[in-house]
């Protein structure tokens, strides 16, 4: 057997890249499960490779159980067998409000941010090669060239007045009916946030969020003296309007921030009656609702998903979004519409950074007014889909027996359970210092809820080096 | 006499320039108080304008009660006579804190900022055309282009280590023992005191407070639900250590914050042995103490007058600045050296808009590792010192009988008491609808202290239409 002799490395990158090249359109939806897969000459041609190559590619996938040789007929996608079921929710008991206090491990998650050195599996943010950095470099050359020193000075609080008029455009686009005037520019969906929690609370005060939730949520509700009141998220469809209801009945709550569009971490996505439904039942005991929307621009459907923004007649939506999963993370630009609170949270904008960067407000309002943005969407959604589906069917080769992942239908991240007994936190450390960043499931909780859970994520194109590393964390799990 | 006749436009252009020149030059020091000024052969030549021009000019000068001319010897500078005395501090009476309530009028002051319809007499920030604008959007393209991108990507959240190395440069050149580790990168001074203030308060404590202060600490202290014990700021020589102490003993307070070098808004610079006082009498009680030194590399004279952070031993002092009043007010970058407090105010940065824009920041890094900055500041404090010179003659040649100002030694701005019975909130009004952007005096502290106050400022060159302005203004106070 030619197998016996070890292959050059050239060889050896030749057929991964044949590999992640079918793993890919399989995981893109191409070849749905049960479909019959190109024969081997036609993947030898297509990517022009021997056809040893090919067939070393398809014996990997079949070794994986990702893939099926039938004797005369050729390799077909797998039904079932060893894929990835939907991890599960947490469990549906009712808790009494919580102090957070999540603050060192949350430190220790957020110490990966900006760290170059670290395998990028654990910021949940586009990479450089896939956003349109050279135009964007262009235009705020420009703009500051021709901008007369205009830069230089305070923009008023609320934003520049272009910018302003462009994010109330997007925002009409998810059904919302905004005018420019709803809009206050912030440094991005973090400050939105920030924004609209220190209008609505004092300490002590109770918030409903979803379990999981993004950590840097928790850390927020932790500095502002704010406790929790959990309420479940389904990896499939979010948190239920009942579930909601029950803890609005137990517990008097400030506000309740819910993100139900491919909420982070867990990829959920609220239907449009479930969204219509917590809008319903959040206005009439006149709770306000903090949105956040910041994946809401990524789908992998034809159609962006609406808001609860959307359907809010009482100004009680304050809906968070920005440009750091789309555009340009590092520009920290983004907005706030915050309904009838729009005074207050003016005071909370001045009396914390004044306002926000001029530079990055004048490029993106140039940017965005040439319609490139939507083009740029469009591709940006095509590459997050390809490479989550290369991150699941990778998870599925190389993780143990028992692993469930997420299955989101926008968005660039996956919520990963370990098989029973495995422990995120030790996954988190062993990866970290195998240069690998990841995010450990229990800091998206207050109660070491998904102590077995991991968060993974991947915002640029699928490589050998992310397949690799997904394979170390494989083994890592496997170790226990 | 051919004063009889009209003089024709360019004619008063020409006398106004001269007038101008002569004051800009007497509020520049060249001719102190006594000194002769040169003769109208000597202004006629240098300025190239007709010994009736120059004659002209002279005879304004006297009649505003400036200058003097005495027979057969020429024309000097007047002694005290009609000069601006000093503004009176608060009365030294011992308040119980206060609950800071201030929003309205606030809101109604911010609302000048970046409305470039106003003439700019309200904001303090170096106007576009004193700044080196083209060099920095220069620098912007080039880094930005040489960058692949890295601008797209978060910085870490204490900041881009390039420039939080830069900080460390300029702050030790301030006395301050720091390395770059010691340095968080924030959205402008602001967002230093309001991480600060947030690390350091909780509601219902009380900090103590210069009186008058920033109004946007008040507006700060006002929505963390902090209150302040103010403590009276001599416009000379700031807040005495003695009042500090004294207000200390009688309520307890949870930090102090204090603008040592030429305080916004009464110009007032703390001799360097109450610095050190001051330092002392709150590291003997533990206080910690936020300074704000955004003017500190803004004095007139030769040397930058040092900080309370020189002298902190224990980590106690927070110090926070911005390149808002130097460089680029509207890029919003700033950093608070929070000794002590680094992890807590890493928390505060993260949970509110996780870190500052790159785009910024690698610009910042870039312009100022090149000396560039030393050079800029040497012009800037010139052109400081000769516009607040000009507006400070303007005002006592243009104000009522009874107006006082502020002579501060660095900073560009002016704290203007009016005459007895004068209304600063009815000036602020009445100059507001002749276009004119000035501050009312009781936004600067809790108690309506400062009611017959205003503030000036000018961050530009001085020019005609600012002349124009404050006599508008001067005319508007005469009314009462």
């Amino acid at each position: 057997m030619r197998e016996t002799s070890l292959p050059s490395e050239s060889e050896v990158l030749r057929f991964h890249a044949a590999e992640q090249h079918i793993l890919s359109r399989i995981g893109a939806g191409e070849f749905p499960p049960g479909a019959r897969l190109p024969s081997l000459r036609a993947v030898s041609r297509s990517l022009a490779v021997s056809l040893a190559t090919a067939s070393r590619a398809y014996l990997e996938l079949e070794r994986k159980g990702l893939i099926e040789a039938r004797p005369r007929s050729g390799y077909f996608v797998r039904r079932g067998g060893r894929g990835l079921p939907e991890p599960r929710p947490a469990p549906a008991r009712p808790a009494p409000p919580i102090a957070v206090n999540r603050s060192g491990l949350i430190a220790a998650a957020l110490s990966a941010v900006g760290d170059a050195s670290l395998l990028p599996l654990g910021v949940v943010c586009p990479s450089p090669e896939v956003l349109p950095g050279p135009l964007l470099a262009r235009i705020m050359a420009g703009v500051l060239r021709r901008g007369e020193g205009r830069d230089l000075s305070y923009t008023p609080v609320p934003g520049l007045p272009g910018l302003r008029r462009q994010v109330a455009f997007l925002r009409q686009v998810a059904g919302e009916a905004v005018s420019p005037e709803d809009v206050l520019i912030t440094a991005g969906a973090m400050e939105a946030l920030y924004i609209a929690l220190r209008v609505l609370t004092r300490p002590g005060d109770a918030v409903a969020i979803p379990t999981p939730t993004y950590y840097c949520f928790l850390q927020l509700l932790e500095t502002l003296g704010v406790r929790a009141v959990e309420v479940r998220s389904h990896p499939g469809r979010g948190v239920d309007p009942a579930d909601l209801a029950d803890a609005l009945d137990r517990h008097e709550v400030a506000a309740c921030v819910l993100c139900p569009n491919f909420n982070n971490p867990d990829g959920s996505l609220m239907s449009e009656e479930a969204k219509a439904e917590v809008v319903r039942l959040l206005a009439e005991r006149d709770i306000p609702l903090v949105e956040d929307d910041v994946y809401g621009d990524l789908p992998f459907g034809p159609s962006r998903p609406s808001t609860c923004k959307a359907h809010d007649r009482k100004g009680l939506v304050l809906s968070c979004s920005s440009f750091s999963k789309t555009l340009a993370p590092g520009w920290r630009v983004g907005w706030i519409l915050p309904g009838r609170y729009m005074t207050e949270a003016m005071r909370m904008k001045s009396s914390t950074n004044v306002s926000t960067a001029a530079p990055v407000q004048m490029a993106l309002a140039e940017f965005l007014s040439g319609g490139r943005f939507e083009r740029h969407l469009k591709t940006l959604r095509q590459v997050n889909q390809r490479t989550l589906a290369s991150l699941r069917h990778c998870l599925s080769a190389e993780f143990p027996e028992g692993a469930r992942a997420s299955d989101p239908q926008g968005g660039s991240h996956l919520w990963v359970e370990l098989p029973p007994g495995g422990d995120g936190v030790d996954l988190f450390l062993k990866a970290r210092a195998a240069g690998i960043g990841i995010v450990p499931g229990n800091v998206f909780s207050t109660r070491d809820e998904f102590r077995n859970f991991v968060r993974l994520s991947c915002g640029g194109l699928w490589t050998e080096k992310l397949r690799d590393g997904v394979r170390t964390l494989g083994r890592l799990a496997a170790e226990g």
